[in-house]
């Protein structure tokens, strides 16, 4: 049952794991992937052949140690690889479409705390992710606090602003009102609205980088345009016969995210994104949803992120001191904008490193305090 | 003849005047609009039936004095307002188009140097716009220094930086994707790219207003959906038959956006802000276009602008600094963003009248030692 009242059954839960479950079952980090994510976080893409989009930090001998950790990663519910979504098919043998229920971050949460009680797993070491992978981890606390030991949001809010909210709906106008949508139901027409769809990308990718990290690496450097003007497309395509580089890699992402991702799915997710507010519960106190509450938090954001500012985190970390939560806070020094936490940031990997080791010296030390801790309701 | 070789014959320079032409025809002061501005800055818009764009600073007795001065507004080269663009028709019948050639900044200042031609005048007293406005005014000096006493570039920028290509791409595949562009030839076909224009509008007003500014207005309220779920539809309208009041907004903006601006015009004036790069002629040395100018700069810059920054009115300034220039600089502190240049903001107009009061002491003052300067070639 979902926030909104539907049901969707069958529910299909997609995942990978890596490394081996301890015969207690206590070894368990769970990693939750971003908007356009999925499950393959440490495997080559099976769409894309594309290494695993957290290979750097999942792996054997990684910060998130798969060697020592039994790691899942859940295709969202609401996504398009696996788990139940628009694409999936009904009894009826036609996809769910946009008929596919409004899903919230607390929808894709329960969805994968279910997984984790068929799986016999009662408790995560911890939950990691970054973006909307942060807000699932700040969801898991938020709603089964007993069942987290570590919680590590990065380049995350604990809600979404009026301007995210904003460019999520420049996207969702570009994709419905792209006539290959078709309401929604383009699979009747064996269309896909890819030019809605490969703008929404394209804007979204500008929110990911800083001005700073598209100034180095690609200024106002020009080349030849590979399509030149035809007919009365020349002042859209090209000025002069060049392109700027910004353009042409612009263009790039958009035509590579329409082979791999389903439009509806990016609709209702970028819908779950929107609808994130943590304190909306608890009359617009932050802290609330935190109290008593025994997870240790490592909050990370990246100076240079202005879709997840800093500000945002410094906002959930004082509401979880308020909280009297065990909570340390990282503002990592980075030009990369908000994409750093998919990339190189060896400070990013350092803190990794760090926090697990704590808790788990720590976890080790009190586990025999608090003993058999049983399934959450 | 333009920057690219092609002619445009005959050229249409549509304007609009306020004031006096003083016998001495030396208070002329030149307003340059932004790239969805117009020539309609102080009087009702013909289309919208709103208020001139800047009444709030041009008019009688305002900063930028009607009763003092001969204010003239000119619609950019390439625009559609009645001067030559894309919607002009040529010779055959038939708009332009995307066959209207690509027009730069410098063309459009160009144009405006021969309607001043045609005027009788030789030397405006200011120049003064915001945003591609305020890069019209530096370029007016770059070109033409003996024929400009006072600069006021605002809100602006030398150079169109990386993220402000990025996202004039993201706005051409928006309006060039939308089918009823039908290759720039939708007057054949009675339509307008509706829909990729009013998302290119959309994204473009959000990087016009702050964080801060998108917060305060909006928040995360919400309002029942006017139009609430229909069919297949629901995910991309509404949520829980609710949509957010920023959404409600941008669709607004887009959509009455589309009512006064053709898209191809749209394209045309977009290339030529990413065009723009007033080193580009002079080997990356800003300040070189302005060596041996005696224009006398006031530049302003807004410190929630991230689309100008004020990183960028600081390094023009240091430039003109470099080069000799008497310019001063005043960054106005403000949560408004880019658009701060269009609102209420009573330290602009404090600066601005500060600035024309200061320049019309001293041109009174040395009008004497240099009289009789001709037209420049």
């Amino acid at each position: 049952m979902l926030e909104c009242g539907a049901l969707v059954a069958p529910l299909d839960i997609a995942y990978c794991a890596y490394g081996t479950l301890s015969p207690q079952r206590d070894n368990v980090i769970l990693v939750c992937h971003a908007l356009t994510g999925d499950q393959f976080v440490a495997e080559t893409h099976p769409v894309t052949g594309k290494p695993g989009w957290w290979e750097r930090l999942v792996g054997p001998g990684r910060a998130i140690d798969t060697e020592r950790y039994y790691v899942l990663c859940v295709n969202v519910l609401g996504g398009c690889m696996g788990s139940s979504g628009p694409r999936t098919l009904r009894e009826n043998g036609e996809p769910w479409g946009t008929d596919f229920p409004p899903v919230t971050i607390k929808d894709m949460v329960r969805a994968q705390a279910r997984l984790l009680d068929h799986l016999g797993i009662a408790r995560l070491f911890a939950a990691i992710g970054g973006s909307m992978g942060g807000m699932q981890v700040l969801q898991w606390v938020a709603s089964f606090p007993e069942r987290v030991t570590a919680a590590m949001p990065i380049a995350t809010a604990p809600f979404h602003s009026a301007q995210n909210i904003a460019f999520n709906e420049v996207s969702r106008q570009a994709i419905c009102g792209d006539p290959d949508w078709h309401g929604g139901r383009y699979w009747e027409h064996g269309t896909v609205p890819a030019m809605g769809l490969a703008v929404a990308r394209m804007m979204a990718h500008i929110t990911y980088l800083s001005e700073e990290a598209l100034n180095q690496k690609f200024g106002r450097r020009t080349r030849r345009d590979p399509a030149p003007a035809q007919g009365g497309r020349a002042p859209a395509c090209s000025f002069f016969g060049e392109i700027f580089e910004v353009e042409s890699y612009l263009r790039h992402q958009g035509s590579s995210f329409v082979r791999r991702f389903d439009a509806n799915a990016y609709l209702t997710i970028s819908r779950a994104l929107d609808w994130f507010d943590l304190s909306a519960d608890y009359d617009g106190d932050l802290s609330a949803p935190f109290r008593d509450c025994e997870t240790r938090f490592c909050i990370i954001s990246f100076t240079s992120d202005w879709l997840f500012p800093t500000s945002q985190s410094r906002l959930l970390a004082r509401a979880l001191n308020r909280a009297g939560v065990n909570v340390s806070f990282v503002e990592i020094e980075s030009d990369r904008g908000h994409d750093a936490f998919l990339l190189d940031e060896p400070d990013l990997e350092r803190t990794m490193r760090g926090f697990i080791a704590g808790v788990s010296e720590h976890a080790g030390a009190s586990a025999t305090l608090r003993p058999g801790l049983s399934h959450a309701p």
